[in-house]
Formats: structure tokens, C-alpha cells, sequence
């Protein structure tokens, strides 16, 4: 299972500040993997508003489902994440599985199972014995601590090779306020979710309501722009915990998402969600190169994102990245397979500064020379063009090689 | 460039023979490749009828807006086509090449530019110098004889490791009449179309009218269910040539493709689509066993086959065929994904003839071993069934293997 760090890991991760009003622990429980944890639980103070958003499988695991149904209290006091097993597609005994963790979670937290939110990731359609850790939880929750925030984004991890921790911090009305997020992701990442999991939190006290306006925006240009191999997952859950402790310094308490004293909230939430989204893609699973496309004079901000999505999933694109071929014929291809409006005679592609095409065919000053040196990158901007309109769209994904096949061929067994 | 054959090659080519009304020459014009050939030159007899279709890629390359300009008329005298670079995202020059080539073949076949069907596969976006092969077709047109399928089949390779060729012969009241098809295909295999270029010619006496319709409803099943990478080519063409020659024997002409003397020749027609649709998808890039996708008791045929193909065109899927891994949670998470109505508890899913799952959950009687043996096999056959209505579709795609992006991550350069 250990593959080499990905190459576009960063030099260094963020350390990540405690945010007031949470504790979390986490432990060995040994649900597929050994000698490391498996096993992740935040406790939060009464009071703390929760955000979400999920899958759009019609298939969703069984956790799904349970946070779902929770969302609608707006209040959460506990948090429990396993990996190694997804917990999908398990019919009554998944569902059994989540309501014997939720008990349990409950009592520990001293809460009622409403007030609890789960998340699993891992292999799909095996059955989740919950009694491999419902044990351990009420420990956890005695054990909990502030400043473990690195070691929840470890115990979360399935294929990914770096944790993925991100902070932010931003002031409400004159009070600092902190956000910090934690995500996994490695494969099975396309929108929308593009992860399958990430957990943030908070010190602002901002209403239920007002988060899941704020999240739903955020997620869009962020989690939702993101894509690794196209697929989705039947697990994507991404939730943002409000504790409120804030207001203990003097931050007002928001109940509006248009309240303007979250400007800067809102930018740092999106802000961060990218931050954390480009890691995912980043950490694809074989990534060795960051894609970031842009689609810009499209007839909608909708058809750029669409002809976006359509470049960067396209498996031509990503092994010529991958091959640092500066194959821009392919970026053509994915453009005029998107389904959306598109004029051929129009077409400009940039890779990185160098323009490879413009009018609809190659570039005349074209230098094979000039574009390969931006193949090279670990970056590699693609740029297009379509004169027809203002809509414009980044999507960020990863370059698909070797690796990828055989992380993927030999996941299960 | 030469890859090994493909394990799914066919263990014999089927022997073509003549159809009345054509002749086939072949060339090595070295517009890229070196020591094969590249260029083929079909030349039809006065009355030749002819159907078509194509890409639906809005960026289509100069030869398949040459081809649909000519198809309105319905008749064709020669078809020139070339192999290593595709003439597509190259603009005025773009243009201008084939107008030339369809001159000089004009020329060469005694007819009007209009008569005159063009293809040129390989890469995109470089121009194509068509004075390269245009001095040749003079000769080509010559030199041809009926006898050369095989050759052409050849020709018109790109990285496909074996010729594509099929033959049925069927009566139209009481006359027997040939069907002959050649394809190429490879990489960037998605409908719509599934292949890039497939040629097909009968002696059959048929109005173009009648052609076109049968054409365009055997597609569907065939090559339009064939999927490798879900990229779509700027070039994908599938021409059909009606000589008419059997009239001679005897063969009555037909007018309306409802002709009931039709049913035989319509069968074999798809027949014949079919085995050269899996042809392509068995000499996928990098593949080593093809995929068949069954999804049955969905809400309508459309919807089989979206959720089919998003079955087949999953990488994740694709990998686990290849690690030879009874992956099933997979094929779930790519029925979630789809956009169309399923209902998680009601799935159940065969690997062959081993049923994995069942109302939502892993089958009971599971066995590890028995669902392993099937990954063993070459052909893996995948059956979703629904539970909801009687919609159904066959797609058919190969894995996904190192191969393929060995192949793809240094194609160009």
C-alpha cells in the first residue's frame, strides 16, 4: 500500500493553531490497516453550528445518509471518521453500523445521536464491523486535545501520501477568528464532491443556515473544480463545524450569510477550500504534475467550466502531461467533445506564456521548443481561448501515469 | 510506435472478398511513418450510392466538413484516405489540402470534386502537406484492384495492432450480396463515434436515402456503444458504399431502407457493424481484455447506456479489470455517478456468471475465489441489473494498463 510522497507534496506543512471549543483524539483500531491510525473523533462544545455538503452519487454510503438526515438539527457536538472501509453500498447492516457508532459516539459525548456526524473512506461493498472501534470512542473522547490537527488529516488518509491540513485566520467585526480544514483525497476525486472527505472548523459564531449558504458558494470554485480520474465517489462529505467560542473575545454572533461583516470570512473560507482542493489534486493518485485549466471567453461561466472539466478528465490530455508532450491537438479534441459551444476557427490554447495556437490552427511563431520547456514544469497552466463570450472557469487536476494503473489495479486485494 | 499485438487480436483475419464496382490501391506516401504504408484510394463505379457518419465533435477536422458537404448528394466515385497526421485544427491550410486532394483525385477518378470522400487519421493540429501524397493518386487509381481489403485495412493504421476486417454475405430477394468493412481504431475511442475511420462497401443495389437511414440505426448498438478512453476524435468517420453492382445478377433496387426485402441485408448490416466495433475495442491502446457492460431493468434504453458507459469509461474500473481485481464496490460508485435514476438497494451485479451482489448489498453466497476466476478470463463480462423498468444496452470497452499511457505519454513526439 505505501507509495512514494507525491512530487508536488508541500516543503512543508502548515501547523495548524487549536481552534477553542473542539478536542480531538485518534487511534490504532485496525480496521484494514496496521501500525497506523484508522480512527478519528472531534468533540465539539455545545452550541457549535455544523455546514454540509455531500456526494451526488445516487449511490451515497451509508454515513452519507446518516449526516444528511442530521444536517437538517444544524448542531453538532461529535464527529467520528474511520479509513479503510467506506462503509457503501452495505445495505441494513451499514446502516445498523452507523446508528451503533452514533449510540455510542453519543454517549460519549454526552449528546443525542442527532447531534453526532460521521464519515468512513475506503474499499466499497465490504460490511463495516463497528465493533472494531465503538470501544475506543469513549476514550477518544476523554483523550481529546486541541492541538491534534495534524494527526486527525494522518488518520484519514487512504492512498493520499501527504496529510492535507490548511489554516486561515480572519477578522469579524474586529476579532480574530481561525479556520482550520484537514481533507483526504487520492482517487475517485471529481466534482462534485471532488474529495471524499474534508473537515473544517471554526471559532466564529456563525448560525447553521448562514455556514451551509457560505459553504455551498465556496465549494463551487474550490472542491467542486477539482478532478483526478473523473469518478465520483459514493462518500464525498465535506462538513464545516462553527463553535462559536469566538464570541467569548467579542465576535458578534452572525446569523445572515449576507452579513457584510463576513466579507473577509467568506474570502478566507474560499481561500481555504482551494488551498485544500489543489492538495487533493496534487496528491492524485501517480500525480507527478499539477494541471491547472482555464477556459476563459466561453458563452457562460458554466460552458468554461464544463469545456474545463471535459480537458482536464480527458485521459489524452493527462498522459500527454504526463509524457511532457505538448499534445495542445488534444486540448482540441476535449474542447470539441464538451457538448458545449465552441467555434474551431476561434480557438486559442495557451500552455504556461507560450500561445501554441490562435485562429483555429497552430500558432505561427509555434516554438516545439519554448512549450516543451513548460511541459517540463510541475505546473503546467492550460489556457483556452474561445472568443465567444465572458464566461471563464479553473479547474485543477493531475496528470495520469504509470502509477495511477497500478495503485488502482491492486487496491482491494 | 509498434506496440505488441494485442492479446485480443483474432486468432485468423477474415478473408474479404471482391465486391463488384470497386477497385483498392495502397501507397507509401511517408507523410510520417516510414517502411508502410499510409495512403489508400477506393475507386467506385458510376452509380455508386453512399451513407455516412460522423463525429460530434464541435472542432471536426477539414476532411469530415468535406465529407458531410459531399454526403448531401448522396454519390461517390473514389474515397482517399491517409494515415499519420489527421488534417484537423488546421484551419485555411486545413481547407486547402483537401480541396486539392479532392481535385487531383477528381482527376485521377474521371468524376466531380462532389463525388470524391476523404479521411485522414493521426495527429492533430500539424498541418497536412498534401502535396506529400497527391502525385500519387493518379497512379493509385490505375493500379487498383478488388482484391486489396486487407491492404487497406492496413493502410489506414495508426497505433492499432492488427487489421480490422469483416465480411457477411446475405440475399436480397433470393441474390446474394456482399458487405465488406475495414476500421481503425485504437485510442481516443468514443462514441460518438466510436472509432475514428471505418469503411464499409456492398454490391447491394440501395438508394443513398435507404442507406443513410440503415446506417445511422445500426450505429447505435455498434460502434456508438464502443468506448476505450471516452475521448471523442475530431476525425471519427464511417463511410458506406453501395456499388450496385449485384443488379446485374438480378438484385432488385432498393429505394426505402422500410423495404421489407431489406431484413437479411439490415441484420447482417449490424452484423457486421458490431464485429468491427469490437475489433476496436480489443485493440484498445494498451488493452489486455475486453469489458462487456449489460445493464438491464433500467428506466428506458438511453438510460442503460448512459449508466453503461459511465461503467466502461470509468478508470477505476478499467484499472481493477486489469489488476484482475472482482472490484464490484467500483461498478456501484460508477452507476452513482451516472445521473440516472437507480436505487441502491435494489442493484444487483454479475461478474460473469457470478452474481457479486444483490438488494443493495454483497451477495450472501459470495465467494472471492469464483469472482477471481472470472477477472481471469480475457473477455470479462459486467451485468448491472437495475430492478426498475426494461431498459437495456450493451457497451464494450477494454481495461485500463500501463500500456496505455506508455502509448499516449510519448504518441506525438
Amino acid at each position: 500500500m505505501p507509495h512514494a510522497v507525491s512530487p508536488l507534496a508541500p516543503t512543508s506543512l502548515a501547523e495548524l493553531p487549536e481552534i477553542a471549543g473542539l478536542r480531538i483524539a485518534t487511534a490504532e483500531a485496525g480496521i484494514k490497516y496496521r501500525n497506523r491510525t484508522d480512527l478519528m473523533m472531534m468533540v465539539f462544545d455545545a452550541g457549535t453550528t455544523v455546514a454540509g455538503v455531500f456526494t451526488r452519487s445516487k449511490c451515497p454510503s451509508a454515513p452519507v445518509d446518516f449526516c444528511r438526515a442530521n444536517l437538517a438539527g444544524g448542531k453538532a457536538r461529535a464527529l467520528v471518521v474511520n479509513s479503510g472501509n467506506a462503509n457503501a453500498f452495505t445495505g441494513q447492516r451499514g446502516r445498523e453500523a452507523t446508528a451503533m457508532t452514533a449510540e455510542v459516539a453519543a454517549k460519549a459525548a454526552a449528546c443525542a445521536p442527532s447531534e453526532i456526524f460521521l464519515a468512513s473512506t475506503g474499499v466499497i461493498g465490504e460490511p463495516l464491523d463497528a465493533g472494531r472501534f465503538s470501544h475506543l470512542l469513549d476514550g477518544l473522547a476523554k483523550a481529546a486535545e486541541g492541538d491534534r490537527w495534524r494527526a486527525a488529516a494522518e488518520a484519514i488518509m487512504t492512498t493520499d501520501t501527504y496529510p492535507k491540513v490548511a489554516t486561515r485566520t480572519v477578522e469579524i467585526a474586529g476579532v480574530a477568528v481561525t479556520i482550520n480544514g484537514i481533507a483526504k483525497g487520492a482517487g475517485m476525486i471529481a466534482p462534485d464532491m471532488a474529495t471524499m472527505l474534508s473537515f473544517l472548523a471554526t471559532d466564529a459564531p456563525i448560525a447553521a443556515t448562514a455556514l451551509q449558504a457560505m459553504l455551498r458558494q465556496a465549494v463551487e470554485p474550490s472542491f467542486n473544480s477539482v478532478t483526478v480520474d473523473s469518478d465520483t465517489s459514493t462518500s464525498d462529505t465535506l462538513l464545516l463545524f462553527a463553535t462559536g467560542a469566538a464570541s467569548g473575545r467579542g465576535a458578534p454572533a452572525i446569523e445572515d450569510a449576507g452579513d457584510p461583516r463576513l466579507e473577509g470570512f467568506r474570502a478566507a473560507l474560499g481561500d481555504l477550500l482551494l488551498d485544500l482542493a489543489r492538495q487533493v489534486a496534487r496528491d492524485g493518485e501517480g500525480a507527478r504534475k499539477e494541471i491547472q485549466v482555464t477556459v476563459e471567453g466561453a458563452a457562460s461561466d458554466q460552458a468554461a467550466k464544463r469545456i474545463a472539466l471535459s480537458i482536464a478528465n480527458s485521459p489524452l490530455v493527462k498522459t500527454a502531461v504526463a509524457g511532457e508532450d505538448a499534445n495542445w491537438g488534444r486540448v482540441v479534441m476535449a474542447v470539441g467533445k464538451a457538448g458545449e459551444e465552441a467555434d474551431r476557427d476561434r480557438l486559442a490554447i495557451h500552455f504556461g506564456e507560450i500561445r501554441v495556437a490562435v485562429d483555429g490552427e497552430r500558432d505561427p511563431d509555434y516554438s516545439e521548443a519554448a512549450a516543451s520547456e513548460v511541459m517540463r514544469r510541475a505546473e503546467i497552466p492550460i489556457r483556452v481561448e474561445l472568443g465567444l463570450g465572458t464566461g471563464r472557469w479553473t479547474v485543477y487536476s493531475c496528470d495520469l501515469t504509470k502509477e495511477y494503473v497500478a495503485i488502482n489495479g491492486d487496491y482491494r486485494s
